[in-house]
């Protein structure tokens, strides 16, 4: 930890960081420069958070050296984390197809579409049971009835399914019916929530929120992991920028980074990160290339009656002609579909 | 509502989508013009929500000509709300002054900054006893014992109590003791939180998310409104942008941009807004002067020793002068402290 | 175009306005809603541009239906536009890998990172004479020293030499020496200097600025094409947004929008877009997959001593592992080298 | 500065980069931490940047411990600077209106406005003679005749003129009419035209970058400075984000963090940071309560035919109701208008 002064501090303010240093059994440099008085910290600067320095008016600025998560580092695990969803695998080569509707929307529909994905080589599910809406006036998902559809589609088509999880009192009914939770963009730092999906026995796909820092992401899996829930796949699916052309911006600089920063497996999510249809082939394309290790697509039988999300789901025929063109990235990547 | 085809679209498509919006009960004006053909629909266009048009690939764009909020607009309601909290009143030439630390962290030192901020003219105390935190290992809060010290405060001085709730679950036992409901920027768009403060009988401070417009602080405002609970007073904290030098962007646009759109009163956050000790008393001031009904500001004790937000808070020396240096602001804008 | 009247405005207002519509030639439908006003105007919108309707204070929106560009569209130009660059083709199935350090910074080294780059498969060649830099205190460029030794770096490897324009004053000596312009990012609404270029002879590359949304981005190609230079290739090179792993957030989003829209050729900038050097492969694979017509790559014989942006710059080996590795994507594409 | 070098770093390279710092003159003080290497830096950092060490694979990251800037930061100057544009003041307790209408659009019209915003107490003038437009179907102002009729204004009202440059070509000829000079946000790194302005000898109204750090515009400010033209005035206009309910999210944080690392007067454009009429009055108080040295404020005399920016113009009345509406502000600040 670095910590600067303010060029107006005394010798003593500084002793007396120098001193809350030590007492906390680490070792402080002080140095002083023409401009400004510098304290390097050596010994686990993770244990000084508990001073609070930065509340400290005689501090200028108090930057970290280290990474302020751990056990989702790539420096804690070299290898690629490999999770076990259901009995098929995402990480270390092996590539997931998440596929299916926002919402589970009717019994016929979801399987309908759940027999189309399959057909065209998708091998996992998704649909949504419980919708975080933006308006109160808008379809706010089936509940335990759509997890139940989805549990009869799991076991019809054998593709484990995925499903939003958007509150900590979910969690028991949901581990129950589905293979994997989702925790969507807004609840990304609900910390209740990250707690009790630390203390299931399912994996969980974290989505980076809408305003989130790479960093944050990271912090956010460190909750669940810190918990006891080591199957955590991250998912980038656009920020928030300026830029209306798209929904949201993808940013798949992310996955590169992600990749070298941590062992856990990343997926990108091209339907919540363009908004538009016709860009989800390509930037499907773009985030193989990039490095990642499944997609998460939305697909509906009929995107023109689609409930929520239409403009941006693929129809099944669009969905085949992904799932061709990927082909040869996949095996550019040596990544194979479990 | 105004539609506009796509260029390659048939007469057959456009006919198709002015069927539905006629079997809505709506009237649909179609105009051919140049390059597109353009879909005007006449009547409640908030019930065409349902058709989901956007999914429709013969469509280029949807696009509203009405807000998508209703009863927290100023046309719903032409007079300020004024919204009791306690006893005492925010809204409508009532300023609230909400003063106290980032958290709860003893009985003994929130007491001190209690009598400190009334004694130099708060009106409302603040502090939180769940803390959501960015990193697994940060404080995270006392519990409900944070509840009691609340509530002792409240009747030692006079002042009324707010604290962040978090979670949906903790509805009741928050309710028990406290006077305000906060929920935090993390939490705008957890809908089930919403939902539960709709059904609470106390108001309740909602902080704008920090990637959330306008438009989506209105409508996370009419989810509690629209489940029954009128007493909503809307907060803005500041946003996240590029910039670093500050912590966050205090968008004090969006103060006279919410009071021209809503009846609901509008406090700002200088503390989270900036969060730089330095800048929160002239930010305080300058919302006042943008309009806002009222301010939100961290006090400590001894900043220095802070478990968390230390950086941004005031000392209470710090808040005795920001007390008297808004006082003219006040006077200016015909506020008064209740 | 749709104009929305405020709630409270008169007809009197209304007929106004529709009687400027009618002055103009277009055929104003103005209907009225349950709780708007609406107009619809049918004719080339584009000419209302001179009635300034937005300065209306009986007007509460006016929104365009067509897009303010138009000879850059790929409405106006089906097929894409093959563009020409001393002699080596870019666009339509042709690929440009357009390398080398990020300013020419003495013949020797820039002859050297020529050749290096030349061996391993680049067609383009890049490097700043005049060199825009955020502190006065940083390296400026050589100057016309730079653009000379550019001009013999093609002259001796074949390869077109792109350098970068920063003032409309040095348009004629830079086209004396390079083969393509580049505008950077700064600079992509200055207008002046894109009338120059868009007087002038040889092709632009006319790169996002890093705030500017993509409609802004096709309205700057078509200022430089409106005056007469139809060889622009538009680069998206990273946008700023609050993210910090990276120097800026590549929206490779923009690659498929842009062909979808345009006929002009796309090209990618990892090394801006990412500022990381590990992270320049996986995005340039990503941006092919995408749908890019080129990327252009910053290389440098030795980056630990360059003068500018050395911690985005590709070693010699690091640039020939690349060639390596983007070969399969480029066929699986169909686009080759020229 | 502070130098992280990478975890799997050997000794040989940090002792390279310590021998590179101690052949610049200063001192490195290397620290071997559990994790990482630290090197620290005694002595003027500034004359580090020759070295360009972020390019060096062995180093992880390159912090500053100092601003970048010098000569416009408060420490090199600790009192306010007060600039005088054509005889009158701002800064250090003067305050500056400076209104009129966005671009000049004829030598009657703008005659009448400026007795318009005269007689409601103005005490300086705006109009653009050289309007950079973002499509190049709009009208692109009045050029040389602009500036006479600039000229005539100033003459005839004794208030100074103030007009936006956009190309350093055209600093003569506005050196000759007008009183000061406007850099705009699309210009603020137009190095080129900074340069030339610092040799200028008229003052210089330096607006940020619509994506622009507060570092990024002070180093701007730096670059003016730095060329023998200490009269720059900082003027905070807005920053383009996610919001789209305003034109700009107006950043009044900017202004104290400004005065704090500045002695530059700080002015702040309501008209542009808002782009919404019934924003401009709230936002011009706000401006004053954070400790603005002026407003610019954009005024027409007829804003539903103004030929540019009129949704966001004032009309000659409001223009006069803001002027009453400010007084008492500008005195709580103890601000005159010279």
């Amino acid at each position: 930890m670095i910590i600067v002064m303010k060029p107006e501090n005394s010798k003593e303010a500084t002793q007396k960081v120098a001193d809350k240093i030590k007492d906390m059994g680490l070792k402080p440099v002080c140095m002083e420069g023409t401009e400004r008085t510098v304290i390097a910290v050596i010994g686990d600067e993770r244990l000084l958070e508990k001073l609070h320095l930065d509340g400290d008016p005689a501090i200028e600025s108090v930057s970290p050296v280290l990474t302020p998560y751990k056990t989702v580092s790539r420096e804690a695990h070299k290898a690629d984390s490999i999770i076990d969803v259901g009995g098929v695998k995402i990480g270390g080569g092996f590539f997931g197809v998440i596929a299916g509707p926002c919402s589970v929307e009717s019994r016929e529909s979801f399987l309908e579409t759940a027999d189309a994905v399959k057909k065209y080589g998708a091998n996992f599910l998704r649909g949504g049971a419980y919708k975080p809406r933006t308006s109160p006036y808008s379809f706010q998902g089936l509940g335990e009835e759509g997890l139940i559809i989805l549990e009869e589609a799991y076991q019809k088509t054998g593709m484990p399914a995925i499903s939003e999880v958007v509150e900590a009192v979910d969690v028991p009914v949901m581990e129950k019916h589905i293979n994997a939770f989702q925790v969507g963009a807004r609840n990304m730092q609900n910390f209740r929530l990250l707690q009790a999906l630390g203390r299931a026995k399912k994996p969980v796909i974290l989505k980076r929120g809408m305003a989130a820092t790479l960093e944050e992401l990271l912090l956010a899996a460190e909750y669940i992991v810190s918990e006891g829930n080591p199957s955590v796949i991250l998912c980038e699916r656009g920020i928030r920028t300026y830029e209306t052309a798209t929904r949201n911006t993808l940013d798949l600089n992310a996955v590169p980074y992600l990749k070298q920063h941590s062992h856990l497996p990343v997926i990108v999510d091209p339907s919540h990160g363009t908004g538009v249809r016709e860009l989800v082939i390509p930037m499907s394309k773009a985030a193989i290339a990039a490095g990642a290790d499944g997609i998460m697509v939305e697909v509906h039988h009929n995107p023109a009656e689609a409930m929520s999300d239409g403009a941006q789901s693929l129809f099944p025929h669009e969905f085949e002609r992904l799932m061709t063109e990927i082909k040869g990235y996949l095996e550019l990547e040596g990544k194979t579909l479990a």
